[in-house]
């Protein structure tokens, strides 16, 4: 799935599941090994959630030896926590579709395709956090490298001078990505037709030159 | 704990735990029953999490029969999403400080403060919204009456011409509370100073009189 730019590219980690045979595989056996455990972990997600995440259920479906997926995993917590900071190292490149509402726009539009598939695997992962702290962790630093590289939407807009610089970038991008998590991740509601775009353009507005509410 | 207003009244039925002797009590039997059934939901969840939420633990903890615990509740699922009924039956209004910005401001304060305490009822509400449909559905009941009853923060402020009616009013309190249930529900962490403040900013700028980047 080269090319392909996903906010959060988890699945990414299943796309690779199944190589061509004979294709070469960077990494080596440490590298196969992760990637067989993680397809393995994503799979379990989601079709059973977080409780069908077992050291056993994982090294039966991976074909990795038990005490492998136990010594370098340990127990579901960092089976979950690698699955996120497997998806963190994932490139992603934030947009550049050449206006800030735009950029914000286009991140919105993979926050709610990650979140609205049926069996969304990031909808797995948030559920997973509040049972395991390790995720919790995982899924924090995942978010903050996503909205540290996020960021720069922001400072190219105010390059333009299609922004001011009143409000923090990161901030920004939070404000535009939050209403789309609210409804979609803690309200578990529907994706309504222009969610994406309504909780950009409050962000966007918000940075717009003029007078604000209040500096 | 009346006069008391809190954006997640939640504790407030724990504060009500303890009547004064003698002091008659609303509702008579069936409405005490339930009053002590739910202070021991919320005692447990706090002390101890969603999977501590028993029929069992319920009826020893509150002196309630077990099988009254049953045939009335039937489930945690069951008892979560009565206890978020009774949250949401509690009397909330939104501020009115006299400005959209104090209003969405003096919101995200109750919605910090509800999040924020160590032993926050509603984080584990949220984290057993994860678990229990019951207790999603009624996470979304409670939500969806709080944004209804806050709305009228913005139709004020285009009453006052301190707000164009660009964007829906629910919306823009959705917008103004997001980040802070993101940063401090999803990401776990800290509330930095200002959170409040900065987020209700944002969803006031948005709807300023005055140009936005695209209506």
């Amino acid at each position: 799935m080269i090319g392909k730019c996903n906010w959060c590219s988890i699945n990414d980690v299943e796309s690779d599941a199944q190589p061509v045979p004979g294709t070469a595989r960077p990494g080596g056996r440490t590298a196969r090994t992760r990637e067989r455990v993680l397809t393995a972990v994503a799979a379990i997600l989601r079709e059973h959630g977080y409780d069908a995440v077992t050291v056993d259920a994982v090294a039966e479906r991976s074909g990795v030896h038990r005490t492998t997926v136990y010594r370098r995993w340990r127990d579901p917590g960092g089976l979950l926590a690698d699955t996120l900071d497997a998806a963190r190292e994932q490139p992603w490149e934030p947009p550049d579709t050449g206006t800030l509402l735009g950029d914000l726009t286009e991140i919105n539009h993979q926050v709610v395709a990650a979140l609205a598939d049926p069996a969304s695997i990031t909808q797995a992962l948030i559920a997973a956090s509040f049972r395991s702290p390790a995720a919790a962790r995982a899924l924090r630093s995942f978010w903050a490298d996503r909205y540290a590289r996020a960021a720069v939407v922001v400072e190219r807009a105010v390059a333009r001078g299609e922004a001011t610089a009143r409000v923090d970038a990161r901030t920004v991008v939070v404000a535009a990505c939050a209403p789309v998590f609210h409804e979609l991740a803690l309200m578990r509601g529907p994706a309504v037709p222009g969610l994406a775009e309504s909780s950009a353009r409050i962000a966007a507005a918000a940075v717009a030159p003029g007078p604000s509410v209040e500096d």
